[in-house]
Parts: structure tokens; C-alpha cells; sequence
């Protein structure tokens, strides 16, 4: 059985079903889906329809609660603290932002954290979001601890993560979506199956010393924040942007998506929107950016290199194909999508 | 002749006094002199009176103008835009964080960009005036071009640098101080004299090659963004946020401080300011930092490790121990410093 490509629409429509079965409203459970999509077409598998099955399970399991409304519970006249009440992060993180960029219209910029939130998939969803208004967006996410402290030989911090959205004119949104953590744990078992040695930058050993043996990193071993102590730093102020400002979780007090699916995972989220209108005109700005991006593009390669990209603008090539071609999944995912919608009743789209 | 500690008092009144030589109001002649002592009583000599000289030159051969006024050209509640008007970038800077401050105690966050500015020394510097208003503080600037973007060969990216201060209670604050290069040039310098290899993760070689060799890096090489792809991306976003949307200099446009000193150099600057009362109490945002603070503290260390740092706690412990001791001054900075003080006709306090 090989990898099959499966429209856009379908694979949406699949999720919707499967979360409508749960109890999300009709509107939550698009949302949740739309986000899940989202990731897929832009080539982010890791955050893709891949997360189904852990988002049925909580949500069966208690750890999600499916019919939580978000609630203000702090307003000021550029900044607001919600509190999702357990809820799916999808939705209390599109409230967060829609809120930020309301306030930003009339202020120039504005700031909206979540606590007891959960799980929001893909950060980039959130902080595109103000691009459409004419503004930069920021969204940031804590999450159960992986990482630890610079030195530190025990999971302390999250891969927490951020996104931050600009418009460019004519050309595609600058969108740099990162996570705190050098790489993925999916990288480091591929290296083991393949018996290749991985980047000592990557990994710790159950010592906390850096390693580059794919084995040593897997038994009880850490990854490392990306780029040494800055990585650490700036994991370590999502975290205190997060969860410590919002008074949800943070730090060992965050649980991990596939852990304890019965509890709710006192994760939280910051977004932000800035009205590039409040400097100077959107006409000028976007001239400005389409200049920078230009500037990077026409940079000369070194030997080897095609082209120079921007943030973003692989995601979005990736996103124009597989809105055409369909989203690409694998006869693994295959299975495990059809198991979750037998158990619910919902028939999968292959 | 030897290192010797020079109290900060003193060195203090030195810069002063050679600032208002040169035409600075006594009021910017001090502020631009604190902010070198700043630098150097933390420890970061590379941000300190290492800089007078230069300073010194480009106020005499016009790129710097000492008499400028910065001016609000753009204001709404939670937004500002200065015109630093080419004057000194400690002036405008610290102008614009003291406008966020002001606006945020408002309406919860606040924002303020600074365009035709000239290089502004330590940024944590500006982020951490927002602590003592129980906020935190953000600040950024974009430097002229030395970095190329990830797989390119030539300089279209500053070191770009931000810093961030969050207060921790009865601790000292968090404050992350970091340019998106992955290393000072001074490093490879030192690794040439000693003829030690570096990193590759530091350097590129004139081709655009990653390089382990640090004569081959400094033969019209460039530093890396740090952390790879993730660093590039933030540099280009301090760009962004600073240098697009101010309407000043970016990428290419921005001037280097060393070349061309009689020329302003565009560079940008952003603050802002995000108050902690918006969201909770200060006193239970201050115990919630306490207990992320100690938790990252009291993670067990790897082999060899017997303290787990969080961001800013050196430059702090620095601090305390050269206010006490005085800031160490090398032969040749006191040859130089004693030099400039000759021009100007102030005597050099040792």
C-alpha cells in the first residue's frame, strides 16, 4: 500500500465529523480542523491530521474538555487574559488572537495570554491571522517539559514555541515558526534506524553530556535547545511569556500531550498584533518588505545553493502544491485515521 | 603594565566629561555614559567603553549629531514612532522606552520604534528600565550588514540584537541579552593567534562554506546567524520590526559603526514595554518567577557542572562584584581612552 494524496477539503471534513462526535460545536470542531489542515498543507506533518488520534483520545479521556468556552477574565485597553477552561487550544488561542487584533485596530498593538489551555497545533495559524488585517502577529505556545536548563541534566522546559507573521506585499507573508528545540525526537530515530551518527548539537545522554549517538540520546536521554544557551533563553521567556504571565502552567507544571490524557494540561499561549498602519502606511510598508525580501533573494548563493528562501516561503510553495495535488499520507496514518473514525462512526475519505 | 580597576564613578565622569566636550547636553552626555559603564559593570566589555573612541570620532566627523532632539512623528495610544534625527542612539532609545513605559502603564503594552538612529550599545540596557515599573521590557536594534542569510555569501543581515527583562521578585531579573550572531569576531581572532580550530558552526569562509578554520573565516568570511536556519530568521525579523517598519535603514541599508563615519548610519531601534498588572498581581507574578527561577536552579547538572544559570544572572554577580571593585581596564583600552581624553583636553581618571 503506498502513500496516498487526499484532498484538502475531505481530510478537513473527515476531522470535523470526528470532533462534532465529541461535542465540539460545529464552529469549534471547523477551527480545530482547519488548524490541523493548516499545518498539513504548509508540509508541517509533525502538527498535521497526525494529531487526530491524541486530540479524540484526550477529548474522550477528559483531558480536553470539549464544550469549554473561553472567558476574559482580565481587559485593558491593549491587553486581555483569557482563560480557556481546559478547553481545546485551537479555540481559546483564535480568541486570544482575534481579541489582540481588535485591540491593536485601535491602539497600534495589543497583547492577549491564555491560561488552562491545551495542545494549539501550529503557531503560524494564529499569528497569519493578523496578516490579514494589515498586521504583524505573534503567537506563543509553553508545553510539557523536554528540555533542559543550559547544564541541566533533567527536563525543565518545553520545545516551547512561537510565530511571528508579517505582511509582504505582493509577495507571500514572511512567517518564521520555530520551536526552542534543536530538532525533532523523529530525526534522532531515523538517525538509530539508519545507524548514523547525529549532530552533537541536537541531543543530551541520560548524563546530560551532548552526544552524537542516536542511541545514547534515545535512552533517557534530552534535546537541546537550538543554538546553546541562546536556545535556552529564549525557550525559557516563551515559557515566562506564557504560562508564568498568564498564571497557567509552566515549566514542570506544563504536561505533555501524551501524558496523563485524562487531565487537563495547564498549558498557555501569548498572541500579539501590531498595526503596521500606527508607523506608516501599509502601501509603504509593503513596499519596504517586498525591498528586504529582495535583498535576501538576490543574496549570491554559496556552491551549491539554488536559491536563498525567506521564512515561510517554503511553507507557502508546499501549501500552493498540496491545495492542488492533496495532502500526502502515508498507509500508517492511513490506518490509524480510519481506526479513529470507526470508533466514532465517521467514515475516512480513502 | 598591567590590568587595573577603574571605579565606575570615575570612568563614568570621563565619558561625561568628553561627551559634552564634543556638545552633548550634560543630561545625554550622562545617559550615553551610563549606558557604556552599564555594559562594562555587567561584564559585556565588548558593549562598553571599548566604544568611546569611536563614539568620539563619529560625533566630530558627523555621523553622530550631538545636539539632535529626538521627535514623535507618529503617536497613538499604544504606539509611538521617534525620529532620532541621526543623534545619538542611547538618547533615542532610551526616549522610546521611557514613552512605552508611559503608554503601557495605560493600557496594559506598548510599543515604539525609532528611525534614524546610530548604534545604541547594550539593549539590555533600555529592556531592563522596565522592570523597575514592574513591567518587562523588550528592545531590539538592527546593525549594519555582516551576515549573510542561510546558504548565501554575502552580508545582507546585522548582528541584530535584542534584549528582554522580566522581574523576578527578590531576584535579580531575567534579562536576555543576545545578537543573533552566533559568535564575536574577537573569538576567531583569538583562535587564529593560538592556531585552534573553530567551531563550523560559527563562520563562514568567503565562499559561503561553512568553515572549522578560523584564517580562512576572517579572509573576507562572514559570522553565522546563530543556531542555523532559526538564527537567520530572527535576525531578519529584528530587521523587520525595527528597520522596515521605523522607516529606516535595513539590510544593506544600514551603515556599519566603523565605516564611513561621517555619514549617519540608519540604524533602528524598538522598545517596548508590557505591564504586569494588566494580567495578575506583581506580587503573585513575583513569587511565580521565583518559583521558575529555583526551578531551573535546582535541575541536577551534567558532569562538571556546578551552577544552572538562568539569563542575566552572570552579568548581575558581575555587576555586584565591579561596583565593588572597580571595571578592569587593559593596557591598551587605557592608552586609547588616555588618547581620546588628550584630544578633548580631559584627563584620564588614572
Amino acid at each position: 500500500m503506498n502513500q496516498i494524496n487526499v484532498p484538502a477539503a475531505k481530510l478537513s471534513a473527515f476531522c470535523v465529523a470526528c470532533f462534532e462526535k465529541l461535542g465540539l460545536s460545529r464552529p469549534n470542531a471547523r477551527l480545530t480542523a482547519e488548524n490541523l489542515i493548516f499545518a498539513n498543507l504548509r508540509g508541517v506533518d509533525s502538527h498535521g491530521v497526525i494529531r487526530l488520534k491524541i486530540y479524540v483520545d484526550r477529548l474522550r479521556a477528559g483531558g480536553f474538555k470539549p464544550k469549554a468556552r473561553p472567558r476574559v477574565i482580565a481587559d485593558k485597553k491593549s491587553s486581555a487574559l483569557i482563560d480557556a477552561r481546559d478547553g481545546i487550544g485551537q479555540v481559546a488561542a483564535t480568541a486570544a488572537m482575534k481579541l489582540a487584533i481588535g485591540k491593536a485596530e485601535k491602539t497600534g498593538v495589543a497583547v492577549v495570554s491564555v491560561r488552562n489551555s491545551n495542545h494549539f497545533g501550529a503557531s503560524a495559524f494564529y499569528a497569519m491571522r493578523a496578516v490579514e488585517h494589515g498586521m504583524i502577529g505573534f503567537a506563543a505556545t509553553n508545553a510539557g517539559p523536554t528540555m533542559a536548563p543550559t547544564g541541566g541534566r533533567e527536563a525543565r522546559l518545553g520545545n516551547n514555541a512561537m510565530a511571528v507573521a508579517v505582511p509582504a506585499g505582493r509577495l507571500p507573508p514572511i512567517v518564521l515558526d520555530m520551536a526552542t528545540g534543536a530538532v525533532a525526537w523523529g530525526k534522532i530515530f531515523v538517525a538509530q534506524q539508519e545507524k548514523k551518527k547525529i549532530p552533537v548539537t541536537w541531543a543530551l545522554d541520560k548524563h546530560g553530556v551532548p552526544t552524537d549517538d542516536p542511541d545514547a540520546a534515545a535512552d533517557q536521554g534530552l534535546i537541546q535547545p537550538f543554538g546553546g544557551y541562546k536556545g535556552y533563553g529564549l525557550s525559557l521567556l516563551l515559557d515566562i511569556v506564557t504560562g508564568v504571565l498568564s498564571g497557567s502552567g509552566f515549566s514542570t507544571r506544563v504536561r505533555t500531550l501524551y501524558k496523563q490524557i485524562e487531565t487537563p494540561s495547564q498549558v498557555a499561549h501569548t498572541c500579539a498584533a501590531l498595526r503596521i498602519e500606527a508607523f506608516m502606511s501599509l502601501a509603504e510598508f509593503n513596499r519596504r518588505m517586498e525591498e528586504i525580501v529582495q535583498l535576501m533573494h538576490s543574496c549570491p548563493g554559496a556552491p551549491g545553493v539554488e536559491r536563498i528562501f525567506v521564512p515561510g516561503e517554503i511553507e507557502h510553495e508546499t501549501e500552493q502544491r498540496r491545495r492542488a495535488e492533496g495532502i500526502p499520507i502515508n498507509p500508517q496514518l492511513r490506518d490509524e485515521l480510519r481506526g479513529v473514525g470507526a470508533e466514532l462512526g465517521v467514515k475516512a475519505p480513502f
